[in-house]
């Protein structure tokens, strides 16, 4: 007989996870859609011409890629099998693969629904993606992406939205967090002013690691990558920034005077900050210029958030891409979002135990029965409680009272209501709080108002 | 320059229909919840051992195969691609399948996770599931199952329950529907009667089919499958039964009474129907001796429900089952549990236009700004409606009236509030009701209580 397992990387969700994992799902859906977003979905698989190509060599080969049905031989070009070459017959025998993000599915949907859509089109998105990663800890090869964007509008009110969105969520969620704040056109402004325009990239993988690795290591990393010494020489002043924002603002301000995009990039960075502080943002935010990350597509706005009181990686971040839907024939449609990563959410509150204290137990009593007589008048109050809005159960099986007992403690069930020949007759029933072990004797009415004065207090 | 597509047989759900989805499944979620079942989810992705020969022959065949990473082929037998041997070949190259339905996963799961559960353990489940299917009308490659089961309690009160679900769910959609009732163990004693015990699975094939093609030609057909006429005879009056549940049972219980199996179906059928009248349930159960639904693992009732005015399949379906564990190393688990089949469902709300009014349209109002001052003004309005529970949007780019006017009319927001200089000045705005033109002046507080009333007029 096989012994039951999932694939690795993968997870199932018990109900308890569940129910901790819908707590946050909720609170970031009610902020997305508190700010206009609207939800959309798209499918697992996508057709491997969208996916192929759009997340580098490394993201190709980390594609979970769907066998053809049927007689799929039978179509391929088998000479690839004699060479092993498993790269290029993959592609003989697939043409679907499970989605990688959900950034590329959203540009697809943009464009192939452009004419049912409303620009600016703020849209979220909370679904899986697949990664044939190695797993390891905190790195899944099925995980949730909660994204929100908005397309078709390049004003920075949108920037500010994402911004108060993020407020709210953790403050929801009841985390610290700081906010970093970083606008790519300001990278480019330096990579200009270094004389370097075409090493962007160069340039921000080095920032990106200042904080990992330190100032000289970089540049010896920089050197090594042959970028010119005098280059190099320039870049050290931005890199020994200190201060808090408006000083480092203010000096970039001078360093960046004679580069247009530079400017520019400071110059919407001021204004997310003076619009922030004019509507009452209360979050930290940090101008960091070391924030870089990974993606190439940013063009304005990146931001990313860490938790204060955990040491994990980013929880959430995004950014300003203008050209996003270009690959699929759309150009000029700037965009900017933000995605919550809801896994490593999920671990920074399980170990600061930040859940409210129902969010794992639903049902809030457990109707107990001696016999079959018993049964069927616990099953008429259960419905009148019911309709009275009390969730409540009953236990289906005549089983031992220790046994129902020991069920309600297991389920973390706060009360139980205990039915006999008695209680049936004088209508009025033994509830018993579990926790405290306290008894009373009540009637019908008086359980449901005991129950919903409760609601809070268990 | 590709244009975008999605799979053949998949679907993107945009903001409208996502939301119309959405009150579907919330509304399903609120009742399994309130009858407390609780959450669970499991990986997209399954061992291939797991799902192979779970679904029968044609099942195994519509399984979605992911093909392994990295050097697929290395690993595998290749003379099997010389003969073309496709079916043997993926199994060679492919170890995991997307999941075909949420029942062997679930079995699965409570197999692999039996030491965490409390049992009777009643559990839901909302998921999409994958079928290699010819896509055609109302048939999908991904679609969703809305599942709910308890195992591990074989009492009654379990199918009860779940009646009471469909009944509430369907009462919450505002759905008229009639509810097929029938018992496995009835069909076994009409097969033991028959003295064709062994036959059971052709004896239930064409009772499902009498509907479709009539008594004649179902008897023809028994005939061509060689069973003996004088059986095929003696199943006659089985058939042509007439009359109201009552009277059915009646006439049953003459026919199947030497049939031990038999009179036991008769007498769980009885209690459910008992124990349905005793709590009040309202909805038509129809005892239906026809209902045998394809799949051979019920073992005891088996349920059905039907639009009454729509022409379509059945909407949710679902039965007893005592052996759903055993595949998996645990015997003896009895379970019972529906499946709400979710697109169904959405074609009908659709079709008969049953959606609460608002369910489309999550923003109440839009705040138009004549130039940049205006703007910023109206920032810190939405701010202080949006904490006053005002689902309320601003246009983020500064475009004519005009067109900030027909995006409101395009998103179906039904307020706009006009924010000009006069207006900053006077700290009174003009709301406008979009479909019926309406325009009030209104300072901040009066405008809060104005969408506060209206929240369920429009």
């Amino acid at each position: 007989m096989q012994k039951p397992a999932i694939p690795k990387g993968t997870r199932d969700f018990t109900p308890s996870e569940m129910l901790r994992r819908e707590y946050i799902f909720n609170t970031i859906k009610t902020v997305f859609k508190k700010y206009g977003y609207a939800p959309i979905e798209t499918p697992a698989m996508e057709n491997l011409s969208t996916l192929l190509g759009k997340y580098g060599e490394e993201g190709d080969k980390l594609l979970f890629k769907i066998l053809n049905s049927g007689d799929f031989l039978q179509k391929a070009d088998n000479t690839m099998v004699a060479n092993n070459d498993s790269t290029r017959f993959a592609l003989q025998i697939s043409e679907k693969g499970l989605r990688y993000d959900l950034t590329v599915p959203f540009a697809r949907f943009v464009v192939q629904h452009r004419n049912e859509i409303s620009f600016p089109f703020k849209r979220y998105q909370i679904q899986p993606v697949w990664r044939a990663d190695r797993p390891q800890k905190g790195r899944y090869r099925e995980f949730f992406q909660c994204d929100a964007d908005v397309v078709g509008s390049d004003a920075l009110i949108n920037e500010l939205e994402l911004i108060q969105i993020i407020e709210e969520v953790f403050g929801l969620l009841k985390m610290e967090v700081t906010l970093k704040l970083n606008n790519r056109k300001i990278l480019a402004g330096i990579a200009e002013m270094i004389g370097l325009p075409d090493r962007l990239t160069d340039i921000t993988v080095a920032i990106d690691k200042i904080e990992k690795i330190g100032l000289e290591k970089v540049v010896e990393e920089l050197l090594q990558k042959e970028l010119p010494p005098d280059s190099v020489q320039k870049l050290i002043p931005f890199l020994n920034m200190q201060g808090d924002n408006t000083r480092k603002l203010q000096t970039l301000k001078n360093l960046l005077k004679e580069s247009a995009i530079g400017s520019k990039g400071l110059e919407e960075i001021e204004t997310v900050l003076f619009l922030s502080r004019e509507v009452g943002v209360q979050l930290t935010i940090v101008f960091d210029l070391t924030l870089a990350r990974g993606l190439n597509y940013y063009t304005g706005a990146i931001m990313e958030v860490k938790a204060n009181d955990v040491a994990i990686g980013s929880i959430c971040g995004g950014g300003r891409y203008d050209n996003l839907t270009g690959i699929f024939g759309m150009p000029d449609v700037s965009g900017v979002g933000i995605s919550f990563g809801a896994d490593r959410i999920y671990d920074v509150l399980n170990q600061l135990n930040l859940y409210p204290d129902h969010v794992e137990t639903a049902t809030r009593l457990l109707i107990l029965c001696f016999g079959e007589k018993e049964q069927l008048h616990g099953l008429k109050l259960l419905q009148a409680l019911r309709k009275a809005g009390v969730q409540a159960e009953i236990h289906p099986d005549l089983a031992k009272l220790k046994k129902q007992m020991t069920y309600a403690n297991n389920r973390g069930i706060p009360f139980v209501l205990l039915v006999g020949e008695d209680e049936i007759t004088s209508n009025t029933y033994t509830l018993k709080n579990m926790q405290s072990g306290d008894q009373s004797q009540l009637t019908l009415p008086g359980i449901i108002e005991k129950l919903n004065q409760n609601e809070d207090a268990i």
